[in-house]
Formats: structure tokens, C-alpha cells, sequence
């Protein structure tokens, strides 16, 4: 942490921000120029509070030199996190891992059956929501504990561990219980109560980008879920809310770039509710892996048309084994194992 | 809800889109040009899923004819609504109410004197945060059920009500017990299981736009608590992400205008966290008011350079009290009672 | 400038880090702790280039501490510039200057009409498109050269001075001789060859900020006009581009308190443009006037239904009418005068 | 185009707005439900004006159901636009053209030394900026005409085809004798008398996507150009301005399939300027490659460190080679010939 002082500031003003400084636990060096005083924080600087600082008397600016997580930090981890989500699954650490699997289970027919058929095609885990975050009131919610059994059923059929959303601390419990992997999605991505519960889980988390999220409050809310002792954590990159209304969201592929740099979690992309239409899928599937991801999260659905959420967006189980069929070049070309 | 089809349209695929409608519960009108083939539903199409019909074969697009929340609309109830926060407070119908304190509680000394302070300057209701939202797992996060304590002493001082925020449904009880205004922020606006929860309280809610939410979706937030059974909606605008960094938000104040004729719940504005600059404060409350706005709530803090959360934009109770005198002839000016 | 140092730099890279400032005509002040080494420049760091210095091998961060553009800067002009506009009419220093009229010139009685009509309430000067940036090639690009020579007939018949816009160098020397105000639009804001030659001319320049230009690339392009010697420039915030659809651009009023803190130009608002609304124009002038604004630039036209351009969001004579007589106690509310 | 009445509108009202299609070149299709009536267009809609039907009383609301561009419509133009660019270089089509070098034309070492590096390692054009466009009038504008001067040399010592970006209409005929593509810079993307002029011109465009520009206002850009007669359009994605600053813009590669799929142009992307970070162009030049891009567009400097402008996005000539490398197996791996 570094303060520069205005050029008018008084001896006061300059005690009170060593002194709140100091009170961060660091050492100051102070650095006194014709017209510029400048303050540099020695030591751990985690504890200084760079907002506080801004608003002291006699302060024209601070700049927070490293960054505010530790746990989420590769500087502190240089190694890749592998985060292994059962039945022998991992992500991360040269693994190309395939999440599939529709937006919402809605019956048993429909589950088993796109649960086995994107495993015939290569998926390594099945993704499916029984509880569903919907802008309206009066749209499907999601079926709930049925739908978690459901995917218990699936599961059992495949052997593919099974990822699904977590929207109320009430579930934890059971989530626990019954779930491979926990998602926390995009609305709920700054839902500090329910990242502090999570982090208390044993599961490995599944932690959507918010909607407007800057990739240092992904991290930090990473790290929320970390500081409580869950280290377990997958970020995914879904698309972030732009001008451009063509696309429902703009995929930030250079996110993965810079998630892959700052921090050793793994990362993997959901192209599906990032562009909201299926025709778009393959090719955003096809650059997430160039730019570096460690998996993706695809939706899949027997009907698209009588989807009961997300149609849209959904491939059909025939055009993921297409796409599968691409993919394996592709996790070639960039040394990743599909 | 009107259906353009496709040009190149099947038989089929015009019954299927048909009966899609229909078993939304409405009439459907077709008319058939040379080029054009246009379905118009007739009746309540509340039940029908946009979303579900853009991806129906052979159709070219979709359009809502209607806003999908109800018990928001305005043109299901024409008149404004007032919410009574207790102790004779009143939000929407001629009033301004001005809403002010800290952003956290931090000690009686501090709660009981800027509640008391506001109070004199004309603040209708005292705010302060017990729990607190905050991007850092190691940020200081806010005195928890003391801070409610506090707040409860500042009240008994001063009878102003108090606005607080609710952050876990695990506090809901307590809420119900010792709070006057639930206050959900924004990065819990669409936290939908905890908004179906508050819907299910008897307490008024101020409901804060969400980050990067439209005006749709927070209308549909709206919906949700409403749709629980409690109609005491106070909305609350306070800054959209954008671009421009100069400012912490950019506070949109077109927003006050499009949900008060949109909608017939009252809103407020808060230029503090809009702005996060307290020198900024005072000219875009007299700007929220001439837009419109039932009320203001915003931070005051006895001493923000200290204040262990926001300080940067809190203003001191003498800066306050001059912005109280410069809103009276600005309410007057737009027929409004302070 | 401020430097910080990477941990590991090397004596060589310090080296090259302090020429490279000295090359930019500042004395280097050096200040070396156990973890921080951190370069301060002293003197006038304005021939610094910022991004430059970032990328030198060795350094971690720079700081700018002072802002990059000085003739609009308000610590190099601590009074508010007032610009005189021609017929007697000033932008700036307490008054409350409107500017009114049609978006596009479409015939003699229509520009004369309004003319006659929004001088009669009040307004000091006229606007109105001859030259038309349309997004479409096939939309009525304006009536050029004919459209300037009935804004000559409108000025002849009520004195008002005439405001429009420039969208060619090639129209200079004509905008020269027979316009009062050069407007250059939102979208030729970084239009940097035009930005020059209009810096050249002796005409008062009004600036429309870019569709997504922060609030110091605003104060840039003021710059780019003024370092060629023309000083009389008045800013025009007009909405930025955001997520929000609701509105044709958010309009951000909070950018009309930071310029006149950061800057001396005069700022007018333009809510037509902004809103896209005629609905939301009083609402939004209103609102405008009480952040602080200078003046407001407004659409009105005779026959909104049947105008060539920007219909939806033009306001009536009589709505005009209307909304001078609410200005006026709002004017008086925050001590302008209209 | 389809208009949907208010429920409440007139006879009057509905004759109006069929007259202002019929005006437009249509023939209309009336639907009358007992709660909806439609107006279809049938015919050639492109005349009909979407924001002045919108505005006539009664009108509800106003669906366009075709694009607004035409000659760069894919519709119209079912085949891939192939633009051949000089020295048997070609644009789309099947081949992956790779332009590279400088920000800015320094000096003839710089120039001629990178144009040779980067023809060596495999570059089919040479890019490099003469005229800059800069946020600051004290930053570097370019050399200029000198500039243009050193880059027919490196022409003449490669026989790369030169790319260089046009800012005003006065240097149009030097541009049409001297260069081979004209860049038109993303803040110059609504430069509407540019672009018209540029339509004019017999020279290949490379048309940069503007920093907040949508989709279809690209498009529209591009049919300015070729309304005017030159077909010879090339897309070029850069990024667009987010709330995210991580990187300089957000580079959006959905845009590539999008453009691809709506028009016959071709694209290629910019990862230089889109994250303006060094150590990013690799893994995001990859993935547009994945997404199907035509082309890239890289900086490459021989010493960053000491560029005139960007280097700390600028690549050196041997990790363009290393780029490269990695770029053969990725085209190949999606049928691309580099």
C-alpha cells in the first residue's frame, strides 16, 4: 500500500496517516519531496483498509499494490489446484473436464436419459438444476428434492457425479448429502451468507461469475468460501452483462487468461448461458478450451423445443457428441486431456 | 404476446406454436399475409414463457406485449402506494422522507448521537448496518445482533424507525421482532429464496436495485416479495455498474421516473453508495428530488474519517443538517412535503 | 507519477526507470525500503507517459497523481470559464441557458415556427440539424447546406443564436461565417482530426460526450480543442451507454457535478437524447438544473408524430411552454438565473 | 415490420399508422382481435423508419422483423466475401491471414527490422500506424507522412501488403496511391463522413468495431461504406468497453460467430488492443482462431519497453514466432489454411 499526500497537507494530517497505517500492523517509509510526500506500507499490508485510507485528511491517493486474497492467490499456491469431484473425476492439472447436462430436471425419462447419453459421448460429470434462480415469480422454480433425486437416480445409471445449483442455506444438509458438486450461480455469487455456509461444506464448490462481477470480486468471493476452510473451489466463467443484447451475455474468455495467472483454481466456461442461443455453443466451446480452460459446463437437453427453461440455449444430445467429436483435436492442440 | 413466424414455416410447425400458446391459457388470432404469418395471443398471456415460444421451430421472433409483473404494474393499481414504517412515517404520497446514519452501527455512542443529530436536522427514519455486505472476507463485517441492539437504544432515544439490512434468512425472526424497514441490498436483489422469505414478513421492505439489474428485473424482485403476500415495497435506486470509474456507480436517476409511472410503489434514492464520494452527496440528493424521488437515504457519519465502513461517502451531521435546508424549498419546488 | 518497483527488479532497471522519467523532464526522488522501493516524481510530470513507464522491465505499478489535461483543468483556472454564444446569450457564471429546438432543420415553417415559439418561452438559443449522423446510410442524413440557410431565416426572424452540429471539415469555413455555436456530436468525440481544426476555429465549440467516454477522455477531447486555441468550449453531457434498454442512454448527472469540480467549461444537459422519451424530459431537465447544470439543450418540434427524426423523444411548443415555467422556480432554487 | 396498437387506440389512429406504412412501400396486413390488432408490412420493408412508426399516437409497439443492412446482409449474399488485400494475400475463405506489427511507424529500422521478422515467421501483412489517434494532444499523433513513407519501404523490402489506419479525409488520395488497407479506427466507427468517403475509395477496409458499438451498428458502419460502393470490407473485433478493467476493453469473440453468421464479410480479430496486455495475446489470438476468425491483427514491436505508444500490449518478433507456431496446428485443427 502506497499513499501519496496533497501537496498542501499538514504535520497532522501526516501523523494520522502513518498512525492509521501503523495500526494496519506495517512498518511506514516515509519518502519527503519538494511537492510529493509519499507513504510506503513494509509488511504484511492485508489489514490496511485501502478505502479508509483514501478518506483521511491530507490524502490525494492510495494504491494497493498487492492484491486483497490470499487463499484464492497463486502467489501463495504456484501450483495448479486440482479439484477432484468423484468418481474419479478431476478438474484442473491438464484435464479437459466436460460438464453436460439440461438446465432443469424435469422428469426421470429425461434425466437418465441425457445423463447416459452425454456420457456415451465423453461428459464427465452431469449438470442438472432442481432448484432454479428465475427473474419471475411465476416461472418453473424447479421440482426441488424430486429433482435432486432424480439426479441420484441418473448418477446411479452413469456413475457420473452430479452438479447442481444450491440456492438456499436451508439445502446444505441435504447437499451435502447428495451432491458432488455445489453451484453457486451468478445472482447468488456476492451472497456472502450462503459463501460462508458453503465454505463450511466438504464438497467441492462450482462458483458462477456474477453477472457484473470484476474478476477481483470473483476472487475475493472465492476466497469468502476458502477463508472458512473449503479450498475446493471451481470458478466458471459465464458471460458477463454488456450493452451488446445479440448475445444474452458477453462470454470473457481473456477472464480465463487472467483467473488462470492470478490464481490456481481451475476455471471452466459455460458457453451456453453465456451467448443464450445453441448455434453458438460449439464455436464458444471450441475457444474457451484455446484460451486455456480446464473444462466447460454445457447444457444438453432430449427436446430443446419443450424445454421447460433455457431451450434456447440447449444442444441436443446428438450435437454434443458432435461437438465432442471436435473437441478432442482442439484439448490436443493445447496439451489438455479430454 | 404476438408470434412472427418464419418465412419458410411448416404446417406442423404452425399447430405446434399454436397449441404452445394455447396451453398458455390464451386465444390465439392468426393472420396470414403473403409473406408474413403473425399469431396474436387474446386474453391473460401472463402464463406464457417468452423464452419457451423464441425457441419453438419455424419462429422468427417473439414479442411481449405486456409487462410480466403484476402486482408492480401500475395499471393494475393506478394509485400511488404509501408504506407506513411506523412511528408515523410515512414513504410515497407527497412525502419526502429522508432516511439517514451511518453506514454501520459502531458503538451506542456513535448510533444514539447521529440518530439524535439527524433527528433534529428532520430525518424521518434512521439507518445503520448490523450486518454487513462487504467484497473482503477480512473486512470488517458489520456488529451483528449488538448492532441491532444499538440501533433498538437509538430508537428508543429519538423514535426515529429504523432500516437495516437483512442478510441471511436465518435472522428473519428477529427482524420480524426489532427492525421497522427490512432492507435487502443490492447484491441480494436477486437472492429469489430470500426474497420469497421476506415476502412472508409484515415489515415494509426497501428493496435496493441490483448492481447491473434492468429496470425489469427489479420491478420482478418487486414481484416476488409481493407475490409472497406483503405489498410493502419501498424500491430504492442507488447506482448501476457502468463503465466510468470517476464516480463509485452512476446513479440513474431516468430509473426514478421510469418505475414510478411503470410502477406504483414509491422509491427512494441513495447518492451515497451512488456516488461514494460524500463532496457529491448533496447535489445529487437535490437532484433525486427534482427528479421525483419519495425520499433520500443517505450515510452521515460523526466522524467519516474514522467510520469503519464507507467513510469516503458518509457526511458529517453539520454538512447534514445544511443539505436538510437546501432540500425544503427543492421539495417545494416539486410539490412534495419534507 | 509515482513508480513502485517489482520486488525483484534489478539495479539496471532502476536505472532505466529513473531515465526514463528524467527523459520526461522531472527530478526523480528514490525511496528504497526492505520490501518497496518506490520512485516519485518532482516537477511538471505532464510529458510523462503513464502507459509507457508501465511497461518498463522491473516496475510493478504507476500512479498518475495529477490529472492529464491543463487548459480545462479548474487548479490552473480556479473560475468558472463563461462563454458568450453571440445575441447577448452566456453559457456559464449563474445563468441558465436553454437551447431549443427540432433534431433535424426540415423546412422553413417548421425551423422558423418552433424558432418563434421556444423564443416566446424563454429559450436564449436555437439548435437544430442541418448535417445528420444517422447509424443507417438509408435515414434521412439531413437537409445540409438548405438546412443551415433556414436556421439563417429562423436566427433573421428571432435573434436567437444557432447551434449545429459539424460533421465534416470540409463545412468549416461555411460554419465559420454563418453558425453561432459548432456542435460536435457524441460520435465524433475522439473524431481527433476534427477535434484540431475546430480547436482552430474562433466559433464557441459545444462538446457532446462520447457514447462510452469516461469523464476524463471528455476532458481530453476539451483538451484537443483548446491546445489549438480555442478556449470556448461547453461540455454536453447527454447519457452514456449502458445495460439498461429501458432508456435510450443512462443519463449520468452525477458527470455534470464532477466537471465543474474538475474542470472550469460550462455544462449543459441534454435529456432529450439521453431519455429517448418525450415523457421523461421534464422529469430529467428538472433533475438536471438541480445537479447543477449550466443549461439544457431540448428537442422540440411542431409535429413530433411526422418529425424525420428522433420524433419519440422531441417535446411540443406547448410542452416547452410548460416545462420554462416549472424551470424558472427550479432555476431560483438553486440561485441561477433563467 | 409489425406494429401492435394500444388496446384503447382510435379509427383515426389506426388509419395513420397504416398510411405510414403504405408510405413507406407496403403493402399492410390488418389483424383485429377483440384485445390486439396487428399491422403486418408485406413487401420490402427496408424504407419503413422503426423510431418514427413507434412514435405515432396509438401505437403500442414497434417489432422490425429484417435486418437493416443489406449489402452486408448474409442473406443476401449467401457466399463468404473473399477480399483480396495485394501481394496474393486474400481475406476470408477459408485462409487465416495474419497481419502483424508495429503500433506505430518509428523510424526505417524499426519498421523494415519488424516487417522482416514477422514476413520470416510466417505475417501476410504488415500493420503499423502513421497517424495515430490518441486520447492526449500531448501524447505522440505519429509521424505521419514520413510514417507512411518508412512502410512502402518495408513493403519494398518484404513485399507485405501495408495496413494503416486513415483519420481524415485529407489524406484520402495519398492513402488510395500508398496503402493497401485502410484501417478505420474504432473511435472513428461512426464517422459517418469518413466512412462515406472512404466507400468511395478503391481500396480494402479494415473496419475496427467501435468501443461501445453493437453488432448491428458495426454492420450499419460497414454498409456506409459499401452503400457507397466498395464491397471490400473487412471486420475487425477489438474489444469493447466493459465495467471490467482488467483488461483494456473486453474482447468479445461471440461478435466473431455473430458477424460471420449474419453477414458475408470477414472478420479478424485484434487481441492486442482488446486486452492491451502482452502476456495475453497468445492465449486469446488462440482461442479467436477457435471461434473462427478470419484473421488477427498483432502488435509487434522490437522493443517494447521503449514503443512509442502501446507496448505494454506489443509482442516481441520472437514470441510472434513462437505465436505462430502454435497458430499452425490450431488453424489446421478448424480447417483453416495459415
Amino acid at each position: 500500500m502506497v499513499i501519496i499526500m496533497k501537496p498542501e497537507f499538514t504535520g497532522k494530517q501526516l501523523e494520522n496517516a502513518i498512525r492509521a497505517m501503523e495500526e494496519g500492523g506495517v512498518k511506514v517509509m516515509i519518502s519527503k519531496g519538494a511537492e510529493t510526500t509519499i507513504l510506503g506500507a513494509e509488511g504484511d499490508s492485508s489489514r490496511l483498509d485501502e478505502e479508509r485510507l483514501t478518506q483521511l485528511e491530507g490524502v490525494e491517493r492510495v494504491m494497493r499494490v498487492s492484491e486483497p486474497y490470499k487463499k484464492a492467490n497463486r502467489k501463495y499456491h504456484p501450483d495448479d489446484s486440482v479439484i477432484d469431484i468423484g468418481g474419479g473425476v478431476q478438474v484442473g492439472g491438464g484435464a479437459l473436464t466436460v460438464i453436460a447436462g439440461p438446465c432443469s430436471v424435469e422428469s426421470e425419462g429425461q434425466i437418465v436419459g441425457v445423463a447416459q447419453a452425454v456420457k456415451a459421448s465423453g461428459a464427465a460429470a452431469l449438470r442438472g438444476g432442481a432448484y432454479k434462480p428465475r427473474t419471475s415469480p411465476y416461472a418453473f422454480q424447479g421440482k426441488g428434492m424430486e429433482g435432486i433425486r432424480l439426479l441420484l437416480e441418473a448418477k446411479a445409471a452413469t456413475g457420473l457425479p452430479i452438479v447442481t445449483e444450491l440456492m438456499s442455506s436451508d439445502q446444505i444438509p441435504m447437499f451435502e448429502e447428495c451432491v458432488d458438486v455445489v453451484q453457486i450461480g451468478a445472482r447468488n455469487m456476492q451472497n456472502f451468507d450462503l459463501l460462508k455456509k458453503v465454505g463450511r461444506m466438504k464438497k467441492p464448490v462450482l462458483l458462477k461469475r456474477g453477472l457484473s462481477s470484476t474478476i477481483e470480486e470473483w476472487l475475493m468471493s472465492a476466497e469468502y468460501i476458502m477463508s472458512e476452510g473449503n479450498n475446493q473451489v471451481i470458478l466458471c466463467e459465464r458471460g458477463i452483462r454488456t450493452f451488446e443484447n445479440f448475445t444474452r451475455n458477453t462470454l470473457d474468455l481473456s477472464a480465463v487468461l487472467a483467473v488462470k495467472t492470478l490464481s490456481h483454481l481451475p476455471v471452466v466456461v459455460d458457453p451456453s448461458h453465456a451467448c443464450g442461443k445453441a448455434w453458438m455453443v460449439e464455436g464458444m466451446a471450441m475457444a474457451a478450451v484455446a484460451a486455456g480452460a480446464d473444462g466447460l459446463i454445457i447444457e444438453v437437453h432430449n427436446d430443446p423445443a419443450n424445454a421447460l427453461c433455457d431451450g434456447a440455449q440447449s444442444i441436443t444430445p446428438g450435437q454434443f457428441s458432435a461437438l465432442m467429436a471436435k473437441l478432442h483435436p482442439m484439448a490436443q492442440c493445447v496439451g489438455k486431456t479430454l
